[in-house]
């Protein structure tokens, strides 16, 4: 390996501590403490470029939001991340970009609260996979499999956001006015630094039946809960929550963007009837019989009228 | 994701069981039940085509080398394995292709007792990234760090061959005379199918002070050692153990070819000294005062003169 790799891996290897960490970056393999009676939950994603974020986006937009989309799947599983590692190929070591790479890690590490504990550093077209590992006490990490009929579906945050933000960094939202500059950049961001939602994860693991995060697009991704569980969903469209920001742009269809735009890395859940939501999680539809997923609401003011 | 993909995704799920895994490939995450007092170990190794592997080289054998080498961090650390995820990039679902890369999958998923328990797949330039778990007793696992001046220095198997390998599949060996179809065999399958000495595992715990596995050579790999441990090493260049495969061609260098070669996937590890070695390690060596890595013993007869 070049000199100026092993230079980078050593500045990589500066994000390797936490409380899980027996040994980190720099051996054959790292050790990992998992807590007693707890699981190891394991999940990769793969970030290329030019299919998963634009050509010539920043180095440190890839770089955190590898991560961030890695660490929402531990979050949809109701586990507390323990740490990281990353494959990284790029077509060269140059300086510059990998000190913003590095910059987008240190500031997700430090986020989300993940070591980053071993990786690999190697030459060719530029692609990030992210295998992030946490931990859950021993059966009750969150699947998609466990939806009853008559369960509340829930999401955190808000959504579209990121679908739209993707839209005004690629040029595509044809929209004839240009938003605001605070409006561009909140979604903007949206896109390029999700947040996921590790804040819930042990509300959910006493409360939910069934969690997902949500990266394809909330119908998309519902589908998976609904055919695991054997369930139908009925998504009541006038309840998504939208961002003031998304709100604001009149000219994009929200509605659709809530639906189908991906890239939120927010969580889709179900829980028991009646059970009270925690600030930041909203009620938007129910869990029902046959394995459908379905839209009810006023459709077209919600902007969305021909999906399937 | 294509409906193709799908096919394929839950083609490779079938390699998921393992006594170890609670949830295998098909949620947000895998999880993963690790023994009461032991540590998760954990590595990452990527395989870019043309890089780690001649383009046009078979799906089965890339997918099992990949596996192998990942396996073989395992090893080295003397971890056993429990799972492991796959990052795949392939410019496009080919069948016939996938079928082979399965094959391969499923050889090595036997071979090492590895369950695939998650994964990614996406689309891009053909590139393989394999995280392996194992388990460890809790402070067992063995390190780069542990070696100590008066230890002897041994190595499993037979090195070089795998280098040997590589040049005769790229047609780079400039052989005056065609080995016989038995020695060529014997050698590129040393490269493409490496064999982690994951059965030295539970040995070396009890025995080694120090371990790495040798993916770029011995006398690189082993450098390793001797900075992390701040000693020097003394090899002795007579006692390298060569295949007969390795030895019956002459006008190879293979003496440079076990010093120098890579991807054998063996292990050079450190035993006080008296240890006695059971079949497969072999003495090479000894660990010194100093931090430089020498060689001693006939090395021209060797056929290795040149290095640094």
């Amino acid at each position: 390996m070049p000199s100026e790799f092993d230079l980078i891996y050593r500045y990589l290897a500066s994000f390797g501590g936490g409380p899980s960490v027996v040994l980190g970056v720099g051996d054959d393999g790292a050790a990992l403490r998992i807590s007693p009676a707890h699981e190891l939950i394991v999940s990769t994603d793969t970030m290329v470029e030019g299919r998963h974020f634009p050509i010539n986006t920043l180095a440190e937009h890839i770089a955190y939001r590898a991560v961030a989309a890695a660490v929402s799947d531990l979050a949809a599983m109701a586990a507390d991340p323990i740490g990281m590692t990353l494959a990284l190929t790029v077509p060269h070591a140059d300086e510059l970009w990998m000190h913003g790479l590095s910059m987008g890690l240190a500031s997700a590490v430090g986020d989300f609260s993940i070591p980053l504990v071993g990786g690999d550093l190697t030459r060719g077209p530029l692609c990030l996979s992210v295998t992030v590992m946490g931990e859950c006490p021993a059966g009750q990490s969150l699947r998609r499999t466990g939806a009853r009929v008559g369960d509340v579906l829930c999401v955190t945050g808000t959504l579209g956001d990121a679908a739209a933000g993707l839209m005004l960094i690629e040029g595509t939202s044809q929209l004839s006015v240009l938003p605001d500059i605070d409006t561009v950049d909140f979604l903007e961001q949206r896109f390029y630094r999700p947040s996921p939602r590790l804040e819930f994860c042990h509300w959910l693991r006493d409360n939910a039946t069934s969690a997902i995060d949500i990266s394809d697009g909330l119908l998309a991704d519902i589908t998976h809960i609904a055919q695991a569980s054997g369930v139908g969903l009925v998504v009541d469209v006038e309840s998504l929550p939208l961002s003031p920001a998304l709100s604001s742009l009149s000219m994009l269809n929200s509605g659709k963007l809530a639906l189908t735009g991906g890239d939120d890395y927010e969580l889709a859940v179900t829980v028991a009837p009646g059970t009270i939501l925690p600030e930041g999680l909203r009620r938007i539809g129910l869990v029902t019989e046959g394995e459908q997923v379905k839209c009810s609401g006023d459709i077209e003011g919600a902007g969305y009228d021909h999906f399937k």
